[in-house]
């Protein structure tokens, strides 16, 4: 594409940047793709990251040096993060969510993009300056969830399994000890190519009560050699408040259930919001 | 945010525009947000959808009428597209990942959000003129898949699983014959809430042997009576050529195996491509 006029390439440019979060584009990248100058390109970058630091919505950053480049990162402010959380727990707050058995229906919201994009945006931004090598989750519900951090962050997914799977190949499989007393004996398997001895892992949830699958996480990763950084769930119990997993940090808190209106009380979780 | 100069509006509103694919933005929104006439957001739109259909990555379109507003979709060259396919068909077909049992290793792939995107988005585009009310997947592997895809439409991603789970509250639940002889009784379940009747779905797996999910997951929809308007994998076995399921359309296909050197012959499957 030549001869763009400078608007023409902060659109294009921004496109590009706001689509590949956490990855660095190369200065050359931009240059041969519009033909213009390294400075052409250093002056663009600069409108784009000023008018990014105007909104509050996201950090374009310049890397210098040989692996240098530009990179952007979506960004949400205290005021943001609990605009949208709080709009999220009003409609998991709703009646009829309540299932038989005290569950709260939460499938829909889990699963759809519009939601588990943003709180995954609001999670990411925690792990910037600690990225890890890539975000676990066990199957099936929180999946979704833990894609959106893996994007915002850039790095894989590692899915967990409740047994090994020919089709993944060579498996390490634990036994780890859930339920809110310790008493069911349950299995978890990842495939042995997924993850390398001294990486760091993101583990990430939709839910936790007792916090025995989290647990199980942990565990998996001590026997893969790999440091956990953090803990991550959309919607953790109240009660009990001491979970099987340590240091589990969420989005949102499920206080209680009104069997009268069949719904529960969730809430933002204020210890969540960034700074 | 006052007073921004046209540049910044330009790459603020990118930034909104490609973060939100196939959602309609009220111009009163933009309005509002730059306290701008709507004269200037009009001609700030025009400026974006023209550097927009220069690149040829994206379409920026305009609905008029009270619902109106502004669009964007992402949009992918038949050239485009090929080049990304041949990537990860190139990645597929290295050497190792060929496992016992005649399986292929494709984990890492398709949970990278990375590719799991823009094989999102370049599905997404054969359906931007007749939209699905939901992207249906079944558990496990194919959900980062699916929900690309669905992130591309904005339409919410429906999982099935193996069997119905308490906190999904009441579930259909089916038998279907899978396996490549149709010997295999399965089950499959999703929750009575996540569907309506009269609603139209995308299927959308991983992958793509005998057919006999897919299969299952048409007749759950059959069961639940809503239309099925495309059958997507990721990739599909070149044998056998008939699968239990009709019309599935894939990206890739696996079109053999080399025990020699533990590799996949993986290739872009031709009939893919957009126009």
């Amino acid at each position: 594409m030549e001869h763009l006029k400078r608007s023409e390439r902060l659109v294009l440019m921004t496109r590009i940047l706001t689509n590949t979060p956490n990855i660095v584009h190369n200065f050359a990248e931009f240059c041969e793709m519009f033909d213009v100058a390294k400075s052409t390109v250093s002056e663009d970058v600069d409108l784009i990251a000023g008018a990014m630091k105007l909104s509050g919505k996201g950090v374009v950053e310049t890397i210098s040096g040989a692996a240098g480049g530009v990179m952007y990162r979506s960004c949400y402010s205290k005021d943001e993060a609990a605009r949208i959380l709080s709009e999220i727990a009003k409609i998991l707050s709703m009646p009829g969510r309540l299932l038989p058995g005290g569950f709260l229906y939460t499938s829909d919201v889990v699963s759809d993009p519009k939601y588990t994009r943003q709180m995954g945006e609001i999670i990411a931004q925690k792990y910037y300056d600690n990225l890890p090598d890539f975000v676990l989750t066990m199957e099936t519900k929180g999946i979704p969830f833990a894609l959106m951090i893996a994007q915002a962050l850039n790095v894989p997914l590692v899915i967990a399994r409740r047994d090994s799977r020919a089709y993944e190949g060579s498996a390490v499989k634990i036994n780890y000890l859930s339920g809110s007393r310790n008493e069911k004996l349950d299995t978890m398997a990842i495939s042995r190519r997924a993850v390398k001895a001294g990486q760091k892992a993101l583990i990430a949830d939709d839910f936790a009560k007792g916090g025995g699958t989290l647990k199980g996480m942990r565990e998996m990763m001590t026997e893969c050699q790999i440091e956990v950084i953090g803990v991550e769930v959309m919607i953790k119990t109240l009660e009990p408040k001491e979970k099987l997993c340590e240091n589990v940090s969420a989005l949102l808190t499920l206080k209680g259930t009104d069997r009268l209106s069949n719904s529960c009380d969730v809430a933002v979780d204020a210890a969540y919001l960034p700074a």
